[in-house]
Parts: C-alpha cells; sequence; structure tokens
C-alpha cells in the first residue's frame, strides 16, 4: 500500500484490548513481534501498513496506556517493558458516562454536559482533533458492554424520531449511540466490536447511508462463538443432528465483571445464541449459553462446550471442546483489521453496512437478509470483497 | 431418482462398518429410523434412493450378518430385533487370505488358490453373480487396514509391470489390490474406505483409465481427522500459528485389534499426518498422532487432541477437543454415500479417480494436484460437481 | 447376617432412583447382575443381606414401577424384561402434594386431607401397613429436591414449637417433615437423601432422641461432590492453594427439572457449596456451583470441573475433571446401603443422628461439630463403626 | 526448630527441578514468596527451617544455576531477577557420564576415571567438602532417567556381590548406584528422586543398614500418579469396577526428552504402572500410560486420563481428568521435604528404607510388604511418623 496514515479512535481505550491493539502495533513497529494472529496479514497491496497506524481514543478511567496496561495483564512484563513509552504517551480523552447502561463500572474520566447534543458536540469536537493524526480516522467501540436496549422501539425506528429523541434527552438512548451519531455526522467510519447496541438501530442505519459512512458490527467473534460457527457447518454437512450444545465461559477481566450484571450478560448472551440455529437450519432444542464472572482467570478466558448430537441409526455422540483462550489477544487483531478494512471502504466509496466483514461479529450486521454465520463462508466473503475491489 | 437399484458389495461385510450398512438401510425401508447422518439426505433427485440399495461381499469370518451384528454391538438390540432377518439372510463370500498383510486377524471363510489369477478369477466370477443383484454394482473395501505398502516400488509404477508381477506372484501384491484388479477388470467402479493401498498406485488408475471405471479413496474421514481438517483451516483463517498438534485414539473394536499391529497401525498414522501441514501450509512442528488398543470402548471410538498455538503478541492458547464417537456409526454412512456417487459418476460417464469425493476420505486420491483436505472446501468440490452434473 | 427381612419405604418410589433400587435389588436376587457399586458388598456378616430386602413407598405419580422404569430409562431394556413382574407388583401409595415446595412438578397420586395431622395420620397408617412386609422397616426420602426452608425459623427450634406449628397447620412446614415425623413417631428409621430439610432441624432430632430412633441425611453424595471431597484433600495435603472452583452440572431427568426451578436450585447448591472451605480450611474465593436442566442428557448427568490453584512459588495450575456419569446409578446403591446401615444402627440400639453414615451425604448431619467432609475420612469412620459394633 | 542447618546436595542440580529448588528456597528466605506447595509447612517444630537450607550438587552441563535457571524457563523472569546473585554464585562439580544409561543426554561437564571405584572416591570426596556447608548433609538423586535396569541380576542380591562387581567395573552398575555408594559410604542419607534405580536393590539397601543410613525412594508422585493414588482409593471405596484407564502425558523438557528414548521411558512406565492395581486390589485388563515428548510445552506438563468403570447394574461411567500441571513447581517442594525428613530421620536415628516417607514416591521402597499406593494413607503414615517422633 501507499504511504497513507490511518489513526484508530477507540471508544475504551484504556480497556485490555484497546491498550492490546497499541501494544501490539507498536511491537510490530519495532520488530519485537511477527504477524501472528492479524487475519488479513497476508494480503499486504491493499490495506493500511500496521506500521503507519496510530491510536487515540477515550476511556472513563484516566489512566496513561502504560498504566492501564499494567493493569491488564495481557501482555508480558518484557513485551511492556519495550513499549512502556509508546504507550504512556497516549492518554485518553473523557468519555461519556451513564450509569443507566453500565451498572457494574464506573470511573472519573468524563464531562459535564447537560444534554445528548452537548455530549455529542463535545465528540464532535475531539474528533475534528483527532482527525488532524493521520489520512483517515476510523472509531471503533470497545467498550464495556452496555445493558440490552429494546432496538425495536419507536424512538429507533428513522432517523428523524431519533434526532427528535435527542433533542428531548430521551433516556433510551445509550452511550455508545452517542458516540456513532457524532462519528458519522464527521463522516468518520465507525464500527461496534461489542455487543451493546450502536449503530445497528434503522435510525443510524439511515444516518450512514446519508453520510456516506461505512459502517459494521457487532460483537467481535472472538472465542466461543468463533469455533461455534466453525464446527456447527461441519456437523450440518455430515447430515448430523445437534440435540443439545452447552456452552459455558469463565472470564476474569473488566468485561467478565460488567457482564456479571444481568443486563449487561442479556445483551452478550443474545447475539450468541441465535448464532447456532442460523447455521443449524432447525432449532436445537438445547442451547444454553452461559458467562461467569471468574477472576482466577483474568484475561485468559475460557469456554467449555458440550455438543450433543445424533448420527447414523439415530445414535448419540459427544463431542467436547475446551478452549483456553486470550480475550483480548484474540480480540486485538480483528479490531485493528476491522479499522483496516473500513479505511479501505471509504477509499472505495462504500457506504453504510459494510456486511462482507461478518467474518468478524457473532452478530453481523446485513442490509436485508439474514447474515452468514458459517465461518469458512464468511472467510470467503470477505475475500471475494478483498480481491474484487 | 428413477427406480434403479443399486448392489453395494462390500470387502469386509462381516465387519462393523458393514453390517451397519446393511442394518441401517433395511430399518431406513421399514421406517425405523429417519436419514439422520447421511450428508447426501438432501439431494433426492440425482442419487438412487436409499431404499433401492442392497447388499452382498465377502468376508473372512463365516457368520451371516445378524450374527455378525451381535458379535459388533453397534445397533441397539431393539435395531437388530427389527432387521434380523434380513441381516441373517446375507451370507459373504468366502475371502482372500493373507496373512503377510494382516497379521492380527484371520478367519476361515476363504479359498484355496494357487496363484494371484487364480484369486482374480474367482473374485471375478462373485462379482457377475452379484452384477445380477441390481442395475448397478459398486465394490468397497471396507476390510481391515492391511500393512503399509511400498507404493513406490517399481512393481507399482505400471499397468505392464503389475500384471507382470501378478503373473509371478509377487509378494508385493495385496488382497486389496486383488479385489481392485478383479472389480476393474468387471469394469465395476471401485472405493477404499480402507487406509491399505488398493487402487491408489499408478497401475491401478492407468487400468481404470482403460477400462473406463470410476475409481475413489482413500481412507474414510470418520472422526478426528474429520474434526481436525473443520479446525485447521480456522485456524489458518485467523492466521493463528498452530505450534502443537497431540492426538490420541482410543477404539476397541477390530479395527483397534488390527491397528495394535505396528506395520498396520504405521499405515493408518501415515494417511492421518500429512492432513494438516496441507491444510496449513507449514510444518507443525510437534504433530503426534497415536491410536491405542482400548477394548473397554468396544465401537465407541474416542479421541482427544490437544492444540497448542500462538496468537497476536505471540501468546499461547490451547484447544483441546474430546470426541466421544461412534466408529461404524460415522463410516456406515459415507460409506453408502461413496457407494452412491460412484454409480452417479458412472451414469454420468465418468472414469478413472472421483478427485470430488475428498470430502469422504483422510487421504484423498487426486490427479495430478495435491488433495484439497480442508473439509469446507472439499464439500463445496461435492456440491458443485452433483449439482453441476 | 441371620436371615432378618428388611423393607425400605420409599418417599418417591416411581422415581429413577426409586426405580433403580428395585430393580437393581430384584436383579442381584434372580443373580442376573453382581454387587459392584454396592460399597458395602465387602461386608457380609453385619448387614441384612441384599436378597432379603423389599421395597414399598409413596409417588405422586400412579404409575406401577414397571411403567415408571421405563420412563426413566435407567435400566437396559434388557434388564427391565428380566425383572418387570417385579416392578409391576409395586404400586405407589398416594402422597403428600403442596405445590408451594414444589413448584415444577406435580401428579394426581395423591390424597385429600384438611390438615397437617390429617396428613400424618395417613401416613403413620401406611407405615403400619408396611412394617408387616418384613423383621424392620426404614424409610427413606428419595422425593424430588423441596424448595429451600428456613431452618433458623422459630417454628423449627424445639420440637413443642414444631408441634404447635404443625397444629395450626404452617405453611413453613415441608411435605418432607410430614413424613419424618410420621416414621419417627412410629419408631422407625428415617434417611433423607434429597437435599430438603426433613429431620435435619432441632425439633425433629429432639423427636429422634426422645423416641429413640435413628435418623440420617443430608443428599446423597453421588457425582460431583463425591469427586470433590476426594480431590480436594489431596491438594490441601500438597499445599497447594486453591483460588478458584467452577463446577457445573448437566442434567436432564426429573431431578434436573426440578433444580431448574430457582428455589430448588437454591437448596441444592447450599449444600454443594460449603462442603470446599470446610475441607480446605480456607475461603475459596470464587466457588461457583451450577446445576442446569438439558433434557439431551436423560439420566446421564454430567459434570465439570475447574479447579485452579497455586503450587510452589505461587505459580498456577490448573486441573478439569469430567465425571460422565448416570445418577440413579450412582445414588440408588447408596440409598440402599443406607437402609441396611439403619436397620444395623436400630438392632445395635443407636438413636438419633447417625453421623458415621457421613460417607453417604453431601450435607452430613452431625451432633454437634461441624461435619467431616474428607471421603477417605468419612470412609474411615464408617469403617470404624462397622467393625467395632 | 533449632538453627540446625541443612545443606542439601543434588544429583543433576542444573536441572529444572534443582533450580527451582534453589530458588524457592532463596525466594523464601528474601520473603518474595510464601510457603504454598511446600506439603510440611504446617509442621513447624520438628523440621529444619527452610531459610536454613542450601544447595549444593552435581550435574552434566557447567551453567550456573542462574544461567541453567534461564534456560528451563520455570521461574518468571520476576522470580530470576530476584534470586540471580543467589543462583549465580552455584556451580555445579563434575558429574559421572556413561552413555550406556542415557542415550538422548549428554555434557561436558564431567570427570575423568578409568574404574568405578575411582568414581566412588571422587565423589566422596566432594561429599566430604559439601558437608562442611550444614551441621547436615542430604544427597538427591534428581538426574535425568536412566534406562531400565535388571534389579533381579545377582549382582545386585547383596552387598558382596555388588563390591566384586564394582571392582571388575562391571557394566551393570549405573552412575546412579555409583553415587548412592559413595553417600552411604560417607554416612550421608541419599533419596532416589527419579525412576532409576540406585538403592533400591538389596546389596545398597544392605550398605544403607550396616552404615546405619536413611534411605529413600523412588520417582517422586508429582503430577498424574499423584491423582491416580488419590482417585482410585475412592472408586475402590464405592466398589465402582474400573475396567480400563488412559494415561497420557505431554512433557516438553529435558527430562521429556530423555524418556522419548524408549529404555529409559520402560523404566519410568514401569513405576507408573502397577500402582492402580495395588490399590484396587485386581488387575485392570486396560491400563495404558503413555509418555510423549513435545516441546511446546516445556516444563508445562500435561496430562489427560480417562477412566472407565462400571457401577451399579454394571452400567458405565466414565470420569477424564486433565491436569494442567509444572512438573518442577510440583516436583521442587517434594524433593526439599524428602531431604527434611531425611535429616529428621537421621537426627532421630533411623536407618535403612524410610517407608514412612511413601507419600513423595511413584515406587514407594519398602522393608518387606507391598507398598502402601493409596495417597491418603501414604498421608497418615507420614504424619503419624511426624508426630509420634
Amino acid at each position: 500500500m501507499t504511504e497513507r496514515k490511518l489513526c484508530i479512535a477507540v471508544i475504551g481505550i484504556g480497556g485490555a484490548v484497546g491498550t492490546t491493539m497499541v501494544a501490539g502495533i507498536e511491537l510490530i513497529k519495532k520488530e519485537k513481534v511477527t504477524e501472528i494472529g492479524l487475519p488479513l496479514s497476508h494480503v499486504k497491496e491493499k490495506f493500511i501498513d500496521y506500521r503507519n497506524i496510530s491510536f487515540c481514543g477515550w476511556d472513563l478511567l484516566d489512566y496513561d496506556l502504560e498504566q492501564a496496561a499494567r493493569l491488564h495483564k495481557v501482555l508480558t512484563s518484557e513485551q511492556i517493558e519495550e513499549v512502556k513509552k509508546e504507550l504512556g504517551s497516549i492518554k485518553p480523552f473523557q468519555a461519556i458516562a451513564d450509569s443507566n447502561f453500565l451498572s457494574n463500572f464506573s470511573g472519573q474520566n468524563t464531562f459535564n454536559a447537560s444534554s445528548h447534543m452537548e455530549k455529542i458536540e463535545k465528540i464532535r469536537a475531539d474528533i475534528r482533533l483527532m482527525k488532524q493524526k493521520g489520512d483517515s480516522l476510523v472509531v471503533l467501540n470497545l467498550a464495556s458492554t452496555e445493558k440490552l436496549v429494546e432496538t425495536e422501539d419507536e424512538v429507533f425506528s428513522s432517523l428523524s424520531n431519533f434526532e427528535k429523541a435527542l433533542s428531548e434527552n430521551s433516556k433510551k438512548i445509550s452511550p455508545a449511540m452517542l458516540y456513532a451519531y457524532a462519528a458519522i455526522s464527521e463522516r468518520v467510519p465507525y464500527a461496534n466490536f461489542t455487543p451493546s447496541v450502536a449503530v445497528d438501530i434503522p435510525a443510524m442505519i439511515e444516518f450512514a447511508e446519508k453520510m456516506q459512512v461505512p459502517i459494521a458490527g457487532k460483537d467481535g467473534k472472538t472465542g466461543q462463538t468463533f469455533i461455534k460457527t466453525v464446527i456447527a457447518p461441519a456437523l450440518k454437512a455430515r447430515a448430523l443432528k445437534v440435540i443439545g450444545w452447552y456452552s459455558t465461559n469463565l472470564l476474569g477481566n473488566r468485561d467478565g465483571l460488567v457482564l456479571s450484571n444481568q443486563d449487561s450478560l442479556a445483551s452478550k448472551v443474545k447475539t450468541k445464541s441465535s448464532v447456532l440455529e442460523d447455521i443449524l437450519g432447525y432449532e436445537v432444542e438445547d442451547h444454553i449459553v452461559d458467562i461467569k464472572y471468574y477472576p482466577p482467570r483474568g484475561d485468559n478466558k475460557e469456554a467449555w462446550d458440550n455438543i450433543d448430537f445424533l448420527g447414523f441409526l439415530e445414535q448419540p455422540m459427544q463431542i467436547k471442546i475446551n478452549f483456553l483462550c486470550r480475550d483480548s489477544i484474540l480480540a486485538a487483531p480483528l479490531a485493528i483489521e476491522i479499522a483496516r478494512c473500513l479505511e479501505f471502504a471509504e477509499r472505495n466509496g462504500e457506504k453504510g453496512i459494510q456486511e462482507q466483514l461478518s467474518v468478524f461479529f457473532k452478530s453481523p450486521m446485513t442490509k436485508q437478509t439474514k447474515p452468514e454465520q458459517s465461518f469458512h463462508k464468511q472467510v470467503e466473503m470477505l475475500e471475494k470483497w478483498v480481491f474484487r475491489s
């Protein structure tokens, strides 16, 4: 690629994923690590080079990124040592707080604003500043999962309704939506890596189309759902009949803490559940998805899946999958690739929902049809887009 | 499909897979079970209906199939009860014995013959009889794994060399090759569901081309390798670097007993090993495949895989997969579908290696290139062929 | 032992455990199975012979035991066939129903009674009838888990308070307590195999002492807790520090359905939780116990435990245990041994809490001290009692 | 305890376990870690204080212990940093090399000697030097597993035969025996933490008795066998019938490399196998123990066990145990405790085999009877000895 420079503006940049993204890119720049784990690292000619990426963002906590990275314990001490200067130089902008949407977690790095519009204006001002850091800017939402929003609500059904609700300071509007509205207003591509609803409502899709901004989401497909969307299509191709699928997750990081709040959990579980039936084409009678906050693990997420299915002569079999994974280590490179893809989309004049990025999401946004959930078909969809563009 | 009738002639029909195939088809005819586990059951219009399939075959043991099925303990007692008459009516033809190639297992249902050619003539006579049972005949090799053959040997390099070796009663020629030669001589499609070399040598491929007979193989992809070819492409698509893959198998049936002989094991492990590197595109330093004969399990095969890989920032993760499977329950429907595909290929005038059947095999035969090992790409390859033909 | 005969009266005899107990004893009488799984089968001279045991009991459903056994799918069809006559000859007496205490399950085989005392009188009359079936009678509570009772309540604190509450038809009194009161009134030993509170309140212990009746409980230690009380003492003996223990259970039988009700679940989880800390001697910060109703498994319970602990130099290690168990197959022999032990205790003039039976219970009743929870110490306690008596 | 000082002389001090022992004690001295993982840390008054322990030893490689510790990657980089000076100050004495007994591993830190007696004299001189480092000295064999020795050989049957063979430089005598002979000659207690035969032959037991020296062995019970001797007695106590037990181990450290040599493996597997039957009291038809050298794991050993057993009504169940352990982290504290126990035994005038240390060994040496293998009974045996002495 040319020498274009991309700045990624991260909502929640001080989190485990945010700091891992930044450290990873800086370690690559210093040739301390290879590009392992970055799914599009084999496509050199289309995307912005990893070495031309910089970062900025907002966070509820005011730690600089070195401090934040030490807390999250994702990086090895050797890795932090290598890039502590680069991490330390990034300080988060003040974030929007709203305890209605995030009850287990709060911070002090927030600003006072009396209305939704005032908050949006502040974020827009931040974004205009950030734009000066590169040739392109992309906003990624990596903030903790907000509680489930009733997306069917009239308020979200059109841009005009939404803007009316904005002006009336409706309590139905979440912080993530304010960030998204601000980004799109500034014609900056926006992707939602968390399960929170942000751009995944008719009003915001209409706005992105109108402003000709590419958007994508939602909920990064990192661990268990990644494996689920790999295994399920294979069982289907062998005509094996899934009669039960039990998935449990142990997670000890800030994300786990937030999810130990029931409302936020509902939001997460919802995006995890429908995936299976979309792939299999029938309803699995017993599909259980559980997430537990389990501090001994820290960022070392663990998933255990038990799959019960019938084979020939209706005889039962079982597969059990135990995934000892690293939450942020899996998430950070996906977030980076999403940003690179949005920059590529913008450069190619694309706007609205970027459906071809489905491979990165548990709950892909689509234009009209149901989302494609099979992992390998999503891979093919993305490759077709990359090499055709 | 039309009312064409297919007879499947099975080498080793009295084995666990053979008896399960027969019982399964008979139970489907009686509507006692659904078509679960048959991968092509959703394609009605192309293939011979399951209800129009009959069976015959050879075996080293002279049990009728009801007796054999009771020994294998694959079917439930209720299932055997339903089809005991149909099973009991099938008695295996006498098989070719050769203790050089199969040392842990022997039987009495064999015939005397002083030469390779005499053995071939006997099998050809059997096949001519069997042809009268339907509109089409297909020969499937489901016999126990023979010891590893040196396929690079000059003897196998051309049809003329092979036929010379046949006439000299070369000890290098295995029983599976005699069956294959006989089948092709009678212009009957032949597939090799075991890891034994049979048609997978230049001489036999040349012969199949010459006689215009479709052939396929080898080594049915049932349990662990099936999962391996599903998981590995997904790890590659995420740019996760596999640094170790340990696979162990516990198997208590006749197949396990035969594999507890080192020579037969070598043959099996060889076909299991190369798969991984073909998919990943690099050599995994520690790829261990182990198979243990473990009688407590009977036909209930168990596989345990441990995968070590690196993610972003070269941080390590692990996946462990425990597959509690049924060996014959997974194998039997694949064997049935292979036979249906060969009949379809024959009907469409295809000859030689049927590469598009790769999805059914651990070690797919290919015309020139390396085999495609990714499960989902094999599925697409097959679907393209089915719907194009 | 002499030729004494024992009749076991089971509350919930038509359940999976009840029918398995009966079938098991009948199959032993017919020499169709060995005594595998019966922990005291090696002690011949002390206890009543398995062949001298008979059964009766109550159930909310009016199926005879053959019908019930077929529904539970614990026995093989061959096993049911062998003892269907014996099973069919047992029909449950009418049971006490109380939807306040058991909300996910109901039945028709109940009787009308306007007061607690009337219910007790009916059960006492049943017990007097049952006594005629052998030299000794023991009542075992195997009914579905009732919702958690507030055992600290004043009502349960003394026999006089309890009897006052009985006469006032207090809603705090559960059906299990009525059975227990009736049994003790008739001087019949009583054991509580479920987690429900029944005799485990001061009032009932006082009553048992007064009536000189041995009692025992509560909550049979079958699968996961059995393993937990085996592993935890070993970790302690190695000075390994447990920092997290996550236990999940998949259970598809009637017990699982009842536990899918939150109140009943609380009762079960409570007895499961304290065990660990009692053994280790310190509080495990993250001890999670979860139970899921998961129909694909039926009576084939599955437990998955993940244990995080620190070793030398405070370095972390993990043990994961996957127990594919059979709920009723594990429970039934324990219930039989409890009954034999109570008969032995009665014969030896013991009364009140039989603490030495702790090995059979998740939440052992004790006289004053905290219960011994280590499995091997419980085994030694029982052996000392058996061989000393 | 008093202020007595103990020096532990380690054969193979530069190995993963040796360096971990040293670092651990030094970190405890500095109060950087607690005494977690040291099984006798709760017994303060009997044994030498951990803070009064020092180390010396022999090794085939001449790295100082800081260099060695960095290679083994058992300690965290923070931990090495804390004690690098202490580690660096220890340099191994030259070791006895003998490629007949150890084929996959060799080193340069060896000495020239033309005869067994000359080697013994050199080791004795080393020991006399080492004795000056404390009030007591104990020799521990932590060297890599030697190949299996034929212990029934006439040569090992008596001290006189052994000494004759020594003088004749018999090739049957292993390096471990030379160290043991030297230690006992100097009246220094000796324990064998590896599976190698050293003092576990009649000749050496006779010698220890004669010299009044306590000895112990063999093969530290760290991971899988520890768990096996915990689980098996519990299954027996429940009368559950084990019909198969499959154990596999993945190990990537120097120990694993040595064991990838078949002769050394035989030695290891032998000590692991008999354990199970000794506990259960019957022969398990299918007991498989496998060890694989698997470099991706380094010192992070992994064990996977699958246990098949029958319960009541002879119905099958399974337990699977996955132990993600740290080989040296488990071994080092046991080795330290063995040394403390031998010092305690010596102080109490004990001599010959110290059977009460069985809890630390896979293959405990006993005076006459079969060894006790049940973990909890071994724990009790040790406690009785400690608190009685």
